[in-house]
């Protein structure tokens, strides 16, 4: 019942490039100019620098319009009791973030950023609503804890999903990728996959996700721990996320690799993303590049992730929602970095000379 | 030669009053009821609680239109060579800030907010411009290293302007209050105020400001030393102010007494608006509730201030420029928090149960 593939991800993978280092570099002496003391700026102008490699202009455009996209799906691993919230909730909430109810959709509208739902493996069949986009690959992953969460060749579908959802949304006149999620028992599979790229313990990247007791905790680190058992961590990435990955894992890293192929920034949010960008980046290391970390989510998984990569988070707010609340909560300072780098008077312009 | 006291800062004073605590309970109570796991919103849950309280209003009202005053004067302490720019940037600046070319005036755009520069204590004349406001006190401070910085009427005089500057903005509109500052020195007022306010030593709250080198930076920390050896650290707070402070801290101070009393939430910027909230504070402790720190600046005395004042910040980015850049950066995450607790779908209506 696998979707035919669309080769997306492939071809994304094929157009992708490095960044700019030369914009990047240049904007950086352009920042130098500007009517304040060189590197007050801070995160500012390292972010506009970014911004600059990214799209190799100097100064880089506003990335705005942003588009978010939230890839929804179920996980078998549910069966073993690692969260108290129902599998129905998945449904439910992807009818209130078609509907404009969750937070994220709050979010996206302050931002002036689209949003869509997109269905890659919830466990029921869902009703039609405007934004919701039904690309459904199978009705939920497998019990990553007892067998592989799914095959390589249904990863693969959802990575193609991912990487087409990215390349329509830029030709739609996106400037800026958000990535979402929603998938109840899903921070069990990212601590699965950050625990397998980073080499720590499950012990260490395994949290509370939407808040539960010791004893549930215990067995979803039991579940992770069975989970990376089976799996051969040595081996590729997609492998890897075939065996503990969620189909809306797999649909963000394919998100992540056709962002950056279309030359936008890409936001990640909190520990499902910062996981979906494990995966993406342990196959395509340029996409890294194109990422900036929204925030910092409370889950021990998201800065184990972090930390790997070597990314720093834009924001820290205590936040583990997920949805895709922490990245569109950066749009500001991303769309702030480009715009001092564009709209400032230079020393000269202000008649200022001397200093440091 | 210093204006008549207009009695705007003790009217102030007088209608201060403590936020409603009751408002602030219930938006923790409201929270619960919405479609996400309690307490997953992190800061934007505690800021949304405390724009109730601010307000008396379940859920808050979204704190928009913000008005940035960035006050701007000049510094006697200047004469110590405590900074490698000339004191005629000052002036520059303004202009600067009057024509739309500093990175405030950028963000301040971004963000939908007006901006107002206000002359308190330019060492020179100014040219009139449109969004610059004078209202000069006197021509800079004395060096605060060799006397006191200014009179007590003239600090008052300072403080009254500031309140008058809050009052008109509310009276006009403006939802939320950004406090802004510009003159070139006032890190090192700004140092021996934290010292004075916090207890802790001149070496350990002075910084490097605009950006100073290691001779610069003792020169710095022994004019802040000789000032607080001047002053009578045990005394009343305005004649600390007035000893050691800046014209523009002083009718900072005033802005945010004149903005609490007016019952809208003020967002401090960096070090100097952290000094002019320690003055505030010291002298209306209610203010504190109405005041969000809208960052972290990497000016050691900034951490001094807020820790003292048991603030955290919202955001940190790395800045040190000043101006309330970092206060604007914060203002769409305050909107944030009000809209969440405004437009979020509850559980109920999501269909939502169980969870933690």
């Amino acid at each position: 019942m696998t979707p035919p593939r669309s080769g997306a991800f492939a071809a994304a993978r094929h157009a992708l490039g490095p960044v700019d280092e030369w914009a990047r570099a240049e904007t950086a002496v352009h920042h130098d100019r500007l009517a304040k003391p060189r590197g007050s700026l801070g995160r500012l102008e390292t972010l506009a620098a970014q911004l600059a490699a990214v799209a190799g202009r100097v100064p880089p455009p506003v990335p705005r319009p942003a588009a978010v996209a939230v890839f929804a799906a179920d996980h078998g691993v549910h069966a073993q009791g690692v969260t108290p919230w129902p599998q129905q909730v998945t449904s439910a909430m992807v009818t209130a973030l078609s509907t404009g109810g969750a937070a994220v959709n709050v979010l996206a509208r302050q931002m002036g950023a689209s949003l869509i739902v997109v269905d890659v493996g919830v466990a029921t069949e869902l009703v039609p609503a405007p934004g919701l986009v039904q690309r459904k690959v199978r009705t939920g992953t497998a019990d990553l804890s007892m067998e592989a969460a799914m095959s390589l060749d249904e990863a693969g579908a959802a990575l193609d999903v991912g990487a087409e959802v990215a390349k329509q949304l830029v030709g739609g006149g996106a400037r800026c990728l958000v990535t979402g999620e929603m998938g109840i028992a899903n921070t069990t599979s990212s601590a699965a996959l950050v625990a397998a790229f980073t080499g720590r313990r499950a012990s260490e990247v395994t949290g509370r996700g939407t808040g539960i007791d010791d004893e549930t905790l215990a067995r979803k680190v039991r579940a992770v721990e069975r989970g990376l058992a089976r799996t051969d961590l040595d081996g590729e990435a997609l492998p890897v996320l075939a065996s503990v990955g969620g189909l809306e894992i797999a649909a963000l890293a394919g998100f992540i690799v056709g962002g950056a192929a279309a030359r936008v920034p890409v936001v990640v949010d909190g520990l499902i993303t910062d996981a979906a960008l494990l995966v993406a980046a342990a196959v395509e290391p340029d996409v890294l590049g194109y990422c900036v970390a929204g925030h910092l989510s409370v889950e021990p998984g998201a800065r184990a992730a972090l930390d790997h990569l070597g990314l720093e988070p834009v924001l820290d707010l205590g936040l583990r929602l997920g949805e895709g609340t922490g990245a569109c909560l950066a749009l500001p300072v991303l769309e702030a970095a480009a715009k001092i780098a564009g709209e400032m008077a230079t020393l000269d312009e202000a008649g200022v000379s001397g200093g440091g």
